[in-house]
């Protein structure tokens, strides 16, 4: 973000009140001061995602990002259950991608991924490599929705044949299914994605104390 | 605890010295103070544990102790990776306890627990309905050993046919698994124990922000 004297002379007001509304907007997590450093927008720490316990996704510490491969990419109604989740009408349409997420050329993870239209649209303009890799920041800076915190919910289910295939393994053998819904800085949802993975790569350490 | 100033008298000691050794147990996490209330040994916060996302252990707040039904009691020697977490030689003896777990009569988790016979001895002097309940209480009442700290690690596994059985699904069904290291206020490994329950009964919820 610009400093607090730059924004004070563009918008013509006295620096205590720029200082004062960065002030409230820290208070609020939107926005995050660090000495010598500057303000920036906040942005949430995703370290504790349960993604991160697929072994496959690299040891403590390590940041690996698999590689996506878009396998779908549509505009129709989303399921009940979905729109739900999202807030939307029942006549809304929505965006709906299905991407293979790969290290070293092994498929990892399958995820089927929900997005209104009306907010999203720019999503559709793209070429699929441009949806590879991270999302995020292509919402913030295509559609202007930045994702300041999720929730996320894992369970076990058994593959289908179809995912089966997909990620090597036999149909009825376990995956970890994580959903997560994740929400702008006033908490409006605005994704909703559901990530199937094999089961056998997947454990979750806890510490209690 | 008694208060400080009754320590103070039954050691002979000023007052100042035994404020300064509280305040360092404190500091370590070995004694918690409560305004008002006194001085407590500190117990770790099972709060956390990812035992209390399987679904039958209750909803979010309400705190549910299902009743254990001992299956299996013996002292024998402990395979290698089990002695290696627990730190006992390879000559040492260790206990073994089968245990169901059930709500309601309806078998929920299979726990096989794993102690020191050198250290928890008296454990093989109690009865079955004795270990039914919360074992830690026990460990410290009748062994001296305070748990004062876990590691806990979830996997998922598939059922062989006498877990399959006992918890009333079919063998090859994906189960949770979790084990759990529990230590001493030093660190000292104290207890081994891997719980296995239905898949199907599960679900992990995280906040990410």
């Amino acid at each position: 973000m610009p400093s607090e004297n730059v924004l004070a002379d563009q918008y013509s007001l006295a620096p205590g009140t720029i200082r004062q509304a960065v002030t409230q907007l820290v208070s609020e997590g939107v926005l995050e001061r660090f000495q010598g450093k500057g303000t920036f927008v906040r942005r949430p720490s995703f370290d504790q995602s349960l993604f991160r316990f697929f072994r496959f996704l690299g040891r403590p510490g390590e940041r690996v990002v698999p590689e996506g491969r878009i396998l779908r990419r549509a505009v129709e109604s989303a399921p009940q259950n979905i729109r739900d989740r999202l807030e939307m009408d029942e006549d809304a349409s929505a965006i709906c991608i299905s991407r293979l997420r790969l290290l070293s050329g092994q498929p990892v993870l399958l995820e089927k991924i929900w997005l209104s239209f009306e907010e999203f649209a720019p999503i559709m303009q793209i070429t699929d490599p441009q949806l590879g890799p991270l999302l995020y920041p292509i919402y913030d800076e295509l559609c202007g929705r930045t994702v300041a915190s999720a929730e996320e919910e894992l369970m076990v289910d058994t593959a289908d044949e179809e995912t089966a295939e997909i990620l090597s393994i036999n149909p009825g053998d376990p995956v970890v299914v994580i959903e997560r819904l994740a929400k702008g800085f006033d908490g409006t949802p605005l994704e909703w994605r559901r990530s199937v993975g094999r089961a056998d790569e997947f454990r979750y350490q806890i510490e209690i104390r």
